[in-house]
Protein backbone atom coordinates (compact mmCIF):
# COMPACT_ATOMS: atom_id res chain seq x y z
CA UNK A 1 0.00 0.00 0.00
CA UNK A 2 2.16 3.38 -1.41
CA UNK A 3 0.37 5.16 0.77
CA UNK A 4 0.72 3.57 3.49
CA UNK A 5 4.67 3.55 2.78
CA UNK A 6 5.21 7.06 2.39
CA UNK A 7 3.26 7.56 5.79
CA UNK A 8 6.21 5.45 7.29
CA UNK A 9 9.10 6.75 5.65
CA UNK A 10 7.54 10.44 6.72
CA UNK A 11 6.93 10.15 9.97
CA UNK A 12 8.78 6.66 11.00
CA UNK A 13 11.27 6.60 13.49
CA UNK A 14 13.52 4.56 13.69
CA UNK A 15 14.65 3.56 17.44
CA UNK A 16 17.65 1.61 19.36
CA UNK A 17 16.64 -1.71 19.17
CA UNK A 18 15.41 -2.16 15.57
CA UNK A 19 12.41 -0.29 16.99
CA UNK A 20 9.66 1.40 14.34
CA UNK A 21 8.18 4.17 15.80
CA UNK A 22 4.64 5.05 14.50
CA UNK A 23 3.62 7.01 17.29
CA UNK A 24 2.23 9.75 15.58
CA UNK A 25 -0.28 7.61 13.28
CA UNK A 26 -0.61 4.17 14.90
CA UNK A 27 0.97 3.76 18.40
CA UNK A 28 0.16 6.55 20.43
CA UNK A 29 -1.29 9.57 18.48
CA UNK A 30 -4.12 7.69 15.75
CA UNK A 31 -4.71 9.51 12.72
CA UNK A 32 -8.01 7.34 12.30
CA UNK A 33 -8.76 9.35 8.69
CA UNK A 34 -5.71 7.39 7.84
CA UNK A 35 -6.78 4.44 9.14
CA UNK A 36 -9.85 4.14 7.38
CA UNK A 37 -7.79 3.87 4.41
CA UNK A 38 -6.02 0.99 5.96
CA UNK A 39 -9.62 -0.19 6.97
CA UNK A 40 -10.50 -0.18 3.14
CA UNK A 41 -7.17 -2.00 2.25
CA UNK A 42 -8.01 -4.51 4.22
CA UNK A 43 -11.80 -5.03 3.20
CA UNK A 44 -10.46 -5.01 -0.37
CA UNK A 45 -8.35 -8.14 0.56
CA UNK A 46 -10.78 -10.10 2.68
CA UNK A 47 -14.00 -8.81 2.38
CA UNK A 48 -15.11 -11.81 -0.11
CA UNK A 49 -13.75 -14.40 2.77
CA UNK A 50 -17.25 -14.44 5.10
CA UNK A 51 -15.77 -12.84 8.26
CA UNK A 52 -17.85 -12.29 10.91
CA UNK A 53 -15.42 -11.42 13.53
CA UNK A 54 -12.63 -9.40 14.02
CA UNK A 55 -9.86 -10.67 16.44
CA UNK A 56 -6.83 -8.24 18.04
CA UNK A 57 -4.75 -7.64 20.78
CA UNK A 58 -4.69 -4.77 23.24
CA UNK A 59 -3.72 -2.07 22.85
CA UNK A 60 -2.23 -0.71 20.15
CA UNK A 61 -4.16 -3.49 17.47
CA UNK A 62 -7.55 -2.06 19.32
CA UNK A 63 -7.88 1.76 16.93
CA UNK A 64 -6.91 -0.10 13.47
CA UNK A 65 -9.25 -3.03 14.40
CA UNK A 66 -12.20 -0.95 15.29
CA UNK A 67 -12.18 0.85 12.02
CA UNK A 68 -11.45 -1.67 9.73
CA UNK A 69 -14.85 -3.84 11.22
CA UNK A 70 -16.85 -1.01 10.22
CA UNK A 71 -15.84 -1.77 6.44
CA UNK A 72 -16.84 -5.92 7.42
CA UNK A 73 -19.89 -4.80 9.57
CA UNK A 74 -18.65 -7.39 12.46
CA UNK A 75 -17.57 -6.73 15.96
CA UNK A 76 -14.43 -6.21 17.57
CA UNK A 77 -12.99 -9.02 20.06
CA UNK A 78 -9.46 -7.46 21.48
CA UNK A 79 -7.33 -10.18 23.87
CA UNK A 80 -6.46 -9.16 27.09
CA UNK A 81 -2.77 -9.28 28.13
CA UNK A 82 -2.22 -10.65 31.68
CA UNK A 83 0.94 -11.33 33.55
CA UNK A 84 -1.01 -13.87 35.57
CA UNK A 85 -1.71 -17.41 34.25
CA UNK A 86 -5.65 -17.98 33.89
CA UNK A 87 -6.70 -21.16 35.05
CA UNK A 88 -10.66 -19.74 34.88
CA UNK A 89 -12.49 -22.35 32.88
CA UNK A 90 -14.14 -18.99 31.27
CA UNK A 91 -11.09 -18.08 28.77
CA UNK A 92 -9.17 -19.42 26.27
CA UNK A 93 -5.74 -18.56 27.40
CA UNK A 94 -2.15 -18.42 25.49
CA UNK A 95 1.26 -17.28 25.74
CA UNK A 96 3.51 -14.48 24.10
CA UNK A 97 7.03 -14.03 24.20
CA UNK A 98 7.54 -10.04 23.83
CA UNK A 99 11.48 -9.61 21.55
CA UNK A 100 10.68 -5.80 22.64
CA UNK A 101 10.38 -6.17 26.35
CA UNK A 102 12.01 -9.16 26.78
CA UNK A 103 9.16 -10.95 28.52
CA UNK A 104 6.58 -13.52 28.76
CA UNK A 105 2.70 -12.89 28.90
CA UNK A 106 -0.68 -14.32 28.60
CA UNK A 107 -3.30 -13.57 26.40
CA UNK A 108 -6.97 -14.20 27.38
CA UNK A 109 -10.41 -14.43 25.39
CA UNK A 110 -13.66 -15.04 27.57
CA UNK A 111 -14.87 -18.25 25.83
CA UNK A 112 -18.56 -15.99 25.15
CA UNK A 113 -16.67 -14.21 22.38
CA UNK A 114 -15.16 -16.90 20.32
CA UNK A 115 -17.30 -19.99 18.88
CA UNK A 116 -16.87 -22.79 16.33
CA UNK A 117 -18.36 -21.35 14.22
CA UNK A 118 -16.90 -18.37 13.82
CA UNK A 119 -14.58 -17.46 11.11
CA UNK A 120 -12.30 -14.51 12.31
CA UNK A 121 -9.74 -11.88 10.77
CA UNK A 122 -7.02 -11.04 12.59
CA UNK A 123 -6.23 -7.41 12.75
CA UNK A 124 -2.63 -6.35 13.92
CA UNK A 125 -0.15 -3.12 13.87
CA UNK A 126 3.06 -5.33 13.58
CA UNK A 127 4.33 -8.59 12.51
CA UNK A 128 7.83 -9.37 13.30
CA UNK A 129 8.95 -12.75 14.76
CA UNK A 130 4.67 -13.40 14.97
CA UNK A 131 4.76 -14.66 18.63
CA UNK A 132 1.64 -12.34 19.22
CA UNK A 133 0.27 -13.58 16.13
CA UNK A 134 0.04 -17.57 16.59
CA UNK A 135 -0.96 -16.40 19.89
CA UNK A 136 -3.62 -15.34 18.42
CA UNK A 137 -4.11 -18.08 16.27
CA UNK A 138 -3.88 -20.54 19.08
CA UNK A 139 -7.10 -19.21 20.70
CA UNK A 140 -8.85 -19.09 17.59
CA UNK A 141 -7.75 -22.82 17.07
CA UNK A 142 -9.09 -24.12 20.63
CA UNK A 143 -12.27 -22.15 20.28
CA UNK A 144 -12.40 -24.34 17.81
CA UNK A 145 -12.98 -21.38 15.03
CA UNK A 146 -11.77 -20.66 11.54
CA UNK A 147 -8.62 -18.16 11.56
CA UNK A 148 -9.59 -16.71 7.73
CA UNK A 149 -6.45 -14.78 7.82
CA UNK A 150 -4.43 -12.20 9.46
CA UNK A 151 -4.20 -8.81 8.36
CA UNK A 152 -1.55 -6.69 9.40
CA UNK A 153 -0.33 -2.88 9.27
CA UNK A 154 3.35 -3.31 9.02
CA UNK A 155 5.35 -6.41 8.78
CA UNK A 156 9.27 -6.47 9.55
CA UNK A 157 9.68 -9.33 6.77
CA UNK A 158 13.10 -9.65 7.42
CA UNK A 159 12.62 -11.14 10.50
CA UNK A 160 10.58 -15.09 10.64
CA UNK A 161 7.20 -14.25 11.52
CA UNK A 162 5.58 -13.96 7.91
CA UNK A 163 7.61 -16.83 6.93
CA UNK A 164 6.65 -18.91 10.29
CA UNK A 165 2.66 -18.02 10.05
CA UNK A 166 2.39 -18.65 6.01
CA UNK A 167 4.06 -21.89 6.26
CA UNK A 168 1.19 -22.96 8.71
CA UNK A 169 -1.11 -22.05 5.54
CA UNK A 170 -2.56 -19.01 6.99
CA UNK A 171 -2.92 -16.19 4.85
CA UNK A 172 -1.47 -13.24 5.73
CA UNK A 173 -1.34 -9.59 4.41
CA UNK A 174 0.60 -6.78 5.59
CA UNK A 175 0.21 -3.29 3.74
CA UNK A 176 3.93 -2.48 4.26
CA UNK A 177 6.29 -4.97 4.60
CA UNK A 178 9.90 -3.65 5.29
CA UNK A 179 12.76 -5.40 3.95
CA UNK A 180 15.66 -4.00 5.54
CA UNK A 181 15.36 -1.16 8.30
CA UNK A 182 18.16 0.69 10.09
CA UNK A 183 19.43 4.13 11.10
CA UNK A 184 22.26 4.70 8.33
CA UNK A 185 20.53 3.49 4.97
CA UNK A 186 16.49 4.35 6.26
CA UNK A 187 14.10 1.70 5.79
CA UNK A 188 13.30 0.36 2.43
CA UNK A 189 10.44 -2.05 1.44
CA UNK A 190 9.50 -5.32 -0.44
CA UNK A 191 8.60 -5.24 -4.17
CA UNK B 1 -29.11 7.85 25.96
CA UNK B 2 -32.15 5.41 25.96
CA UNK B 3 -30.69 2.99 23.95
CA UNK B 4 -27.55 2.76 25.74
CA UNK B 5 -29.35 2.26 28.64
CA UNK B 6 -31.06 -0.75 27.40
CA UNK B 7 -28.04 -2.53 25.73
CA UNK B 8 -26.70 -2.14 28.90
CA UNK B 9 -29.89 -3.64 30.91
CA UNK B 10 -29.64 -6.30 28.33
CA UNK B 11 -25.96 -7.29 27.81
CA UNK B 12 -24.46 -5.97 31.57
CA UNK B 13 -23.53 -8.09 34.34
CA UNK B 14 -22.63 -6.74 37.88
CA UNK B 15 -20.10 -8.79 39.29
CA UNK B 16 -18.38 -8.97 42.79
CA UNK B 17 -16.98 -5.47 44.11
CA UNK B 18 -19.26 -2.82 42.52
CA UNK B 19 -18.17 -3.86 38.74
CA UNK B 20 -20.46 -3.14 35.91
CA UNK B 21 -19.09 -6.17 33.30
CA UNK B 22 -20.40 -4.54 29.51
CA UNK B 23 -17.82 -7.01 28.22
CA UNK B 24 -20.06 -7.80 25.09
CA UNK B 25 -20.22 -4.32 23.49
CA UNK B 26 -17.60 -2.32 25.20
CA UNK B 27 -14.48 -3.41 26.98
CA UNK B 28 -13.76 -6.86 25.20
CA UNK B 29 -15.75 -7.30 22.55
CA UNK B 30 -16.81 -4.31 20.94
CA UNK B 31 -20.40 -3.63 19.09
CA UNK B 32 -18.73 -1.02 16.74
CA UNK B 33 -21.91 -0.53 15.25
CA UNK B 34 -23.26 0.50 18.72
CA UNK B 35 -20.22 2.26 19.20
CA UNK B 36 -21.21 4.91 16.05
CA UNK B 37 -24.65 5.53 17.49
CA UNK B 38 -22.29 6.44 20.87
CA UNK B 39 -19.67 8.66 18.64
CA UNK B 40 -23.03 10.36 17.09
CA UNK B 41 -23.92 11.62 20.31
CA UNK B 42 -20.71 12.80 21.97
CA UNK B 43 -20.60 15.23 18.33
CA UNK B 44 -24.12 16.16 19.02
CA UNK B 45 -22.78 17.60 22.70
CA UNK B 46 -19.60 18.32 21.47
CA UNK B 47 -19.49 19.23 17.90
CA UNK B 48 -19.57 23.11 18.29
CA UNK B 49 -16.51 23.37 20.67
CA UNK B 50 -13.85 23.05 18.41
CA UNK B 51 -12.54 19.79 19.37
CA UNK B 52 -9.17 19.35 17.51
CA UNK B 53 -8.07 16.14 19.58
CA UNK B 54 -9.31 13.71 21.40
CA UNK B 55 -8.09 12.01 24.78
CA UNK B 56 -8.43 8.65 25.97
CA UNK B 57 -6.34 5.99 28.33
CA UNK B 58 -5.89 2.96 27.01
CA UNK B 59 -6.95 0.14 26.81
CA UNK B 60 -10.80 0.12 26.94
CA UNK B 61 -11.16 3.34 25.71
CA UNK B 62 -9.12 3.50 22.36
CA UNK B 63 -11.84 1.79 20.67
CA UNK B 64 -14.99 4.54 21.72
CA UNK B 65 -12.45 7.34 21.17
CA UNK B 66 -11.47 6.24 17.61
CA UNK B 67 -14.80 5.66 16.45
CA UNK B 68 -16.03 9.19 18.18
CA UNK B 69 -13.10 10.77 16.46
CA UNK B 70 -13.93 10.27 12.34
CA UNK B 71 -17.30 12.19 13.57
CA UNK B 72 -14.72 15.12 14.72
CA UNK B 73 -12.29 14.80 11.83
CA UNK B 74 -9.79 14.56 14.48
CA UNK B 75 -6.97 12.36 15.84
CA UNK B 76 -6.78 10.22 18.75
CA UNK B 77 -3.89 10.59 21.62
CA UNK B 78 -4.34 7.35 24.18
CA UNK B 79 -2.14 8.00 27.37
CA UNK B 80 -0.12 5.01 28.37
CA UNK B 81 -0.34 2.88 31.42
CA UNK B 82 3.39 1.92 32.77
CA UNK B 83 4.48 0.51 35.98
CA UNK B 84 7.79 2.90 36.25
CA UNK B 85 7.53 5.72 37.10
CA UNK B 86 8.92 7.95 33.86
CA UNK B 87 11.65 10.52 34.67
CA UNK B 88 11.90 10.80 30.93
CA UNK B 89 11.77 14.57 29.71
CA UNK B 90 9.81 13.96 26.62
CA UNK B 91 6.60 12.99 28.32
CA UNK B 92 3.85 14.14 30.28
CA UNK B 93 3.23 12.17 33.53
CA UNK B 94 0.36 11.35 35.87
CA UNK B 95 -0.90 8.75 38.44
CA UNK B 96 -3.46 6.89 38.61
CA UNK B 97 -4.68 5.09 41.49
CA UNK B 98 -7.19 1.84 40.74
CA UNK B 99 -10.09 1.52 43.03
CA UNK B 100 -10.71 -1.83 41.11
CA UNK B 101 -7.18 -3.51 41.40
CA UNK B 102 -6.20 -1.15 44.18
CA UNK B 103 -2.79 -0.25 43.00
CA UNK B 104 -1.22 2.67 41.27
CA UNK B 105 0.20 3.51 38.20
CA UNK B 106 1.76 6.37 35.79
CA UNK B 107 -0.04 7.48 32.51
CA UNK B 108 2.56 8.75 29.86
CA UNK B 109 1.54 10.80 27.17
CA UNK B 110 4.62 12.26 24.28
CA UNK B 111 4.84 15.98 24.07
CA UNK B 112 4.54 15.88 20.94
CA UNK B 113 1.26 15.10 20.90
CA UNK B 114 -0.38 17.41 23.38
CA UNK B 115 0.43 21.23 22.99
CA UNK B 116 -0.70 24.33 24.42
CA UNK B 117 -3.09 25.15 21.76
CA UNK B 118 -5.28 21.79 21.70
CA UNK B 119 -8.69 21.81 22.78
CA UNK B 120 -8.94 18.48 23.70
CA UNK B 121 -11.91 16.67 24.09
CA UNK B 122 -11.38 13.62 26.70
CA UNK B 123 -13.51 10.34 25.76
CA UNK B 124 -13.57 6.94 28.16
CA UNK B 125 -15.98 4.34 28.70
CA UNK B 126 -16.36 4.83 32.55
CA UNK B 127 -16.37 7.26 35.28
CA UNK B 128 -16.94 6.02 38.62
CA UNK B 129 -14.14 8.21 41.32
CA UNK B 130 -12.49 9.97 38.70
CA UNK B 131 -8.89 8.86 39.24
CA UNK B 132 -8.70 8.01 35.59
CA UNK B 133 -10.07 11.60 34.60
CA UNK B 134 -8.27 14.01 37.01
CA UNK B 135 -5.31 12.28 35.84
CA UNK B 136 -6.02 12.77 32.01
CA UNK B 137 -6.75 16.59 33.10
CA UNK B 138 -3.58 16.88 34.68
CA UNK B 139 -2.01 15.72 31.60
CA UNK B 140 -3.23 18.29 29.33
CA UNK B 141 -2.73 21.10 31.80
CA UNK B 142 0.72 19.97 32.37
CA UNK B 143 0.96 20.79 28.12
CA UNK B 144 -0.62 23.91 28.58
CA UNK B 145 -3.88 22.67 26.38
CA UNK B 146 -7.46 22.91 27.38
CA UNK B 147 -10.06 20.30 28.07
CA UNK B 148 -13.27 21.32 26.15
CA UNK B 149 -14.71 18.47 28.75
CA UNK B 150 -15.29 14.52 29.08
CA UNK B 151 -17.45 12.47 27.07
CA UNK B 152 -18.09 9.61 29.40
CA UNK B 153 -19.95 6.08 28.23
CA UNK B 154 -21.04 4.89 31.49
CA UNK B 155 -21.00 7.00 35.01
CA UNK B 156 -21.35 5.87 38.33
CA UNK B 157 -23.44 8.67 39.31
CA UNK B 158 -23.18 7.43 43.17
CA UNK B 159 -19.80 7.70 42.99
CA UNK B 160 -17.95 10.93 43.71
CA UNK B 161 -15.60 11.13 40.45
CA UNK B 162 -18.41 12.91 38.10
CA UNK B 163 -18.99 15.74 41.57
CA UNK B 164 -15.21 16.02 41.67
CA UNK B 165 -14.49 16.43 37.73
CA UNK B 166 -17.98 19.25 38.10
CA UNK B 167 -16.81 21.09 40.57
CA UNK B 168 -13.88 22.03 38.97
CA UNK B 169 -15.67 23.62 35.89
CA UNK B 170 -15.76 20.73 33.43
CA UNK B 171 -17.70 19.58 31.13
CA UNK B 172 -19.14 16.32 31.78
CA UNK B 173 -21.35 14.40 29.44
CA UNK B 174 -22.02 10.72 30.17
CA UNK B 175 -24.58 8.96 28.03
CA UNK B 176 -25.59 6.60 31.10
CA UNK B 177 -25.62 7.26 34.59
CA UNK B 178 -26.30 4.53 36.89
CA UNK B 179 -28.12 5.71 40.19
CA UNK B 180 -27.65 2.60 41.74
CA UNK B 181 -26.57 -0.97 41.29
CA UNK B 182 -26.66 -4.03 43.09
CA UNK B 183 -27.55 -7.92 42.61
CA UNK B 184 -30.63 -7.63 43.93
CA UNK B 185 -32.25 -4.64 42.54
CA UNK B 186 -30.34 -4.25 39.60
CA UNK B 187 -29.43 -1.39 37.62
CA UNK B 188 -31.03 2.37 38.42
CA UNK B 189 -30.44 4.84 35.82
CA UNK B 190 -30.74 8.99 37.44
CA UNK B 191 -33.53 10.79 35.57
Amino acid sequence: MRLLEQKILSCGKIGEGDVLKVDSFLNHQIDVAFLNEIGKEFYKLFGNCKVNKILTIESSGIGVACITAQYFGVPVVFAKKTKTINIYADVFTSTVYSYTHQNTYEIVVSKEFLHPEDKVLIIDDFLAKGSALCALMSLIEAAGASTVGAGIVIEKAYQSGGDIVRAKGVRVESLARISSMNVQDGITFCN
